[in-house]
């Protein structure tokens, strides 16, 4: 089996499950750590900044630090910025979004705006999304951070930003260039942060349908955990395989 | 040509243009009622009461009584009605849907719900959207009062019910029985109200989309007039015809 010299890892189902670690999460980084191989996190939460994740993360003794957090807020920013340094953002999202705008210099407007940024924003209320609308119509480019339907909380599946999105994708029929996973755009940007060939990087998920196909779609060697979001009896009617399964991380530990 | 006995009447674009009445449409209106030809006014509007939509139209000339309104809040409350008399409904909506669904008797509740009803809420919230959510997928018929997916207002285009319903269908995957045009449901209460057979009814509008087409789906014959969303530029390349067209309802008054 190939050893690959760079891990690009998600949070939620791989690392922990919502509040609570995943087992052999902390001693999986620490086989990395210990052989110095570099690791990034690649998340679709737009809602925290990349210090809140790691810390977030340390606090469950899994070895992070704000650098190591690849949140779709920041493979949005970057996104923008590469297409207009000044561009004017019309933001609907949490922290985490407005955060990684403002360190790439973008400029947060309320009209007028080159771009209109939709992440998860549990304040949303009708106005930002009819003013989200106006700027789309105006011929702003409409971005959305992830397209993820919905979010596993306590209480249940509470919808994620791709169904928020919809309202302003179905009011205006223009469709959003997607960031998060399984796209190629945040991928493409962790590749770059890593700085290693997509051929010796590893995916490690445990979402088929973001995770692995994020993997599948950026043409990186893809390890599936099945300790979250896709049951391993889904492993037979996947429409393609990962390039490697494992029950649970304890058992790729030792090929690191 | 054929004699109606009756009449459908849509009313943004057909009897009024925001807060502007359209020229003919008072005339078109004592016209009906010199000729004692019943009429009921069929709106997709959800967010007013019966009471409300008729005084404003009182207000600009145009006869009316509450009981001549057929609003989607009003077909609504009928539809869950029938399909059961003590139903529980989870509402997502303004006066207009609250008003009708009490005066159905229908109970208004917050959980283990029969049936979530979206209709346009401009005070629409992260918590209502979830608990939605929560009660479809627990469920819940999903009914949406209508598809509209975008308000005309002096600001532009702004999200419409259609675009707000999309965020609990795309987060829970499960599609709405829409009730308002172009749909059959609040056709089948109208007519049902006016009391006359399909074929001596007649639908009016401006709209191809929702009243032409809600005319076409219930057999009723439609008569599109030329002052409201769909242009004139468009009737040759509609998919099915109305039975007549009009640039403006006074060229009809004298046929009634």
């Amino acid at each position: 089996m190939k050893q690959y010299k760079g891990y690009l890892i998600d949070l939620d189902g791989t690392m922990y499950l919502g509040k609570e670690p995943i087992e052999a999460a902390a001693d999986f980084i620490d086989a990395l750590s210990a052989k110095n191989i570099p690791y990034l996190f690649v998340t679709n939460n737009s809602s925290k900044t990349q210090k809140a994740v790691s810390d977030k993360l340390n606090a469950m003794g899994i070895k992070s630090t704000p650098d190591k957090v690849v949140t779709t807020s920041l493979a949005t920013a970057k996104y923008i910025k590469q297409q207009k340094a000044d561009a004017r953002c019309y933001v609907i999202g949490e922290e985490g979004i407005y955060h990684a705008l403002e360190k790439e210099g973008l400029i947060i407007a309320e009209e007028n705006c080159d771009f209109v940024v939709a992440g998860i924003d549990r304040a949303i209320n009708y106005e930002k999304l009819a003013q989200a609308c106006i700027e789309v119509r105006n011929g702003a480019t409409f971005i959305s951070t992830n397209s993820d339907i919905a979010i596993p909380t306590e209480r249940g599946l509470l919808p994620g930003n791709g169904a928020l999105t919809s309202v302003i994708t179905v009011s205006t029929g223009k469709k959003p260039i997607f960031i998060g996973k399984p796209e190629r755009i945040i991928m493409d940007e962790a590749v770059e942060m890593l700085g290693l060939p997509k051929a010796d990087t590893l995916m490690v998920g445990d979402n088929y349908n973001t995770d692995i196909r994020a993997g599948i779609n950026a043409g990186i060697d893809t390890l599936m955990v099945f300790t979250g979001v896709t049951p391993f009896g889904e492993l037979e009617s996947l429409e393609k395989r990962p390039d490697y399964y494992v029950q649970s991380l304890r058992e790729w530990t030792d090929k690191i």
